[in-house]
């Protein structure tokens, strides 16, 4: 038999944690039975609470105890040293320990991203970490790196970037030749800062499917598979992009709050609003991942239902399945 | 009589010129017959022939013939060189030669920042130049600087552009004490980059109503009148926004296209998007100041209405009816 993966859930990391982490985890159990293993990490009481009240118990989905919960409110940069028995450190420990292939968090973004960075440490030869977020696209899938990992970029890191990313998306997503374009402030090749103009000159002389600049109009165009920019800018548009449609709604009730008419046709419009922008909707991808860590950390929204945790354990599955991290390694060592 | 503002209008700038700069230039003119004399600068039979079309033969507004256009394929930086009897190199000659006292212009946006910056030089003190945009919020009014006048920023520069953004919502928009906020990836003072990190101390400790950071999610949810950040981040910022609502109409057309009944449903929910987002019309503002350069230029969305040229001519009486440039000088001085 085939070794399994074997998979570690920060099952006390997200809003609705440990339950959606606990059904999740269920369900990716079941359906993988013979390739995956799962390790839920977080209070034992609990967890085992839920799976007795869903008469669970599966051969590949395991109980490791773990006393702490780090919180939203917690520091991102130290709370794992700060809370050494919390599920995130529990779990980032059995990796360090071979005991797990991967680690999967919907907690504390910032905690995850430092817990992961200084636990696992980095792939030989990658000098910063990369966070992508997925865009949904006409096209496709658009993956923009970094968005919060490694705010202060120097070129080599947005080439390292661009690197890891077309890896990812061609491993994960099936993806030949994915196009890579630099974040910017104009098409042409002189347009920039001084960063992304000495960046256009490596990507330009790699053997990456470079495209040029691309523009922040572009981002959700699927002109690229891939789109660098420094972790400062990529932060600043994901988040932008997450308020717009929190924007949205609150101006449809406003708007319906003005008279009974106005009310029937935001009544009307909603369901279909909702259908168009399901693309939009992040469970399907479930979850994001860090790449260039010496291990594989996979974070997903806070507020991740049962699928969009069954949907990062996937990710993670095929990350370690796929060898991402070897590839990155060979990328790395070649250039 | 009190002297009256005197504003050209680069009438060949625009996707709609020189019709809509010509009517937008007569409103502004009727409307403001005490207080404003309107010269359009550019094609003078084509000019004279649409203000005939409309029997159109007022005191206070002129026609300065200038035979060449700028197009949106010339280069920004130097097309105003190149064409130098162009009708934004003709405008801003009458605002050098103080023949007029501000410019408007739809035109190629990169061309107009460089010819303006170039050719009117700084106002004292005055590291670079910003241009801001309004983001329509719940609570009232944004504007983002920089959006593209200055790409590579020191923390000096961010400081310069939350003075200037200060005074001109506070004059432009009677906001009294308006609030800064420096966009970054977290709320924390800890948070940001190296440049970022500098321009918070700089804010601090200064008389400015500084807020602390702000991130992508607060631009559009009016925590700040005035957020700062440098003109590369801006930039994405912007044209991701203006992105998203095409986007969201191609993905509509895309969900109609898909049988009758959808077809049904968006012709229901369109017109109440269409008015739950009018707030997002750039109409009704007509177009965003270059600050810090020695005169006035307010630059327009290419597909300016007759409308948003008319708001535009309002936005630069007022800039310069109210001493925005004298009271920027004064703040830097005091600094």
């Amino acid at each position: 038999m085939r070794k399994r993966v074997r998979i570690a859930v920060d099952a006390m990391g997200g809003d609705n944690a440990p339950e959606s982490q606990v059904l999740g985890g269920i369900q990716a159990a079941k359906e993988m039975s013979d390739s995956i293993e799962v390790t839920l990490v977080g209070d034992e009481s609990k967890l085992s609470g839920i799976l007795k009240s869903h008469n669970c118990s599966l051969e590949n989905l395991y109980i490791v105890n773990a006393k702490e919960v780090i919180s939203m409110d917690d520091s991102p940069s130290d709370a794992f040293k700060i809370k050494p028995d919390s599920s995130l450190t529990v779990a980032l420990k059995l990796q360090n320990e071979k005991k797990v292939d991967a680690l999967i968090s919907a907690g504390n973004t910032g905690a995850v991203l430092s817990a992961s960075t200084l636990m696992l440490g980095r792939i030989k030869g990658v000098s910063r970490p990369t966070i992508g977020s997925l865009f949904p696209t006409d096209a496709g899938k658009t993956m923009l790196f970094d968005v919060g990992a490694t705010v202060d970029c120097r070129a080599k890191h947005l080439f390292e970037f661009a690197q890891m990313g077309s890896i990812y998306m061609s491993y994960i997503f099936n993806i030949k030749n994915p196009r890579v374009g630099l974040l910017s402030v104009g098409e042409e090749k002189s347009k920039g800062n001084d960063v992304t103009l000495e960046a256009y000159k490596m990507l330009e002389n790699s053997n990456l499917n470079f495209i040029g600049n691309v523009e922040g109009r572009d981002v959700l165009r699927g002109k690229a598979e891939i789109i660098v920019c420094d972790g400062f800018v990529g932060n600043i548009v994901l988040k932008f992009a997450e308020s717009v449609l929190d924007v949205l709604k609150s101006k449809f009730k406003q708007y319906a709050d003005k008279g009974i008419w106005n009310k029937v046709k935001v009544g009307l419009s909603y369901g279909t609003l909702k259908e168009v922008i399901k693309d939009f909707d992040y469970q399907g991808y479930g979850g994001v991942p860090l790449l260039g860590v010496n291990g594989v950390a996979i974070i997903g929204h806070g507020k991740s239902t049962p699928l969009a945790v069954r949907n990062m354990i996937m990710r993670a599955f095929e990350t370690v399945s796929k060898g991402v991290n070897i590839e990155i390694e060979r990328a790395i060592k070649l250039t």
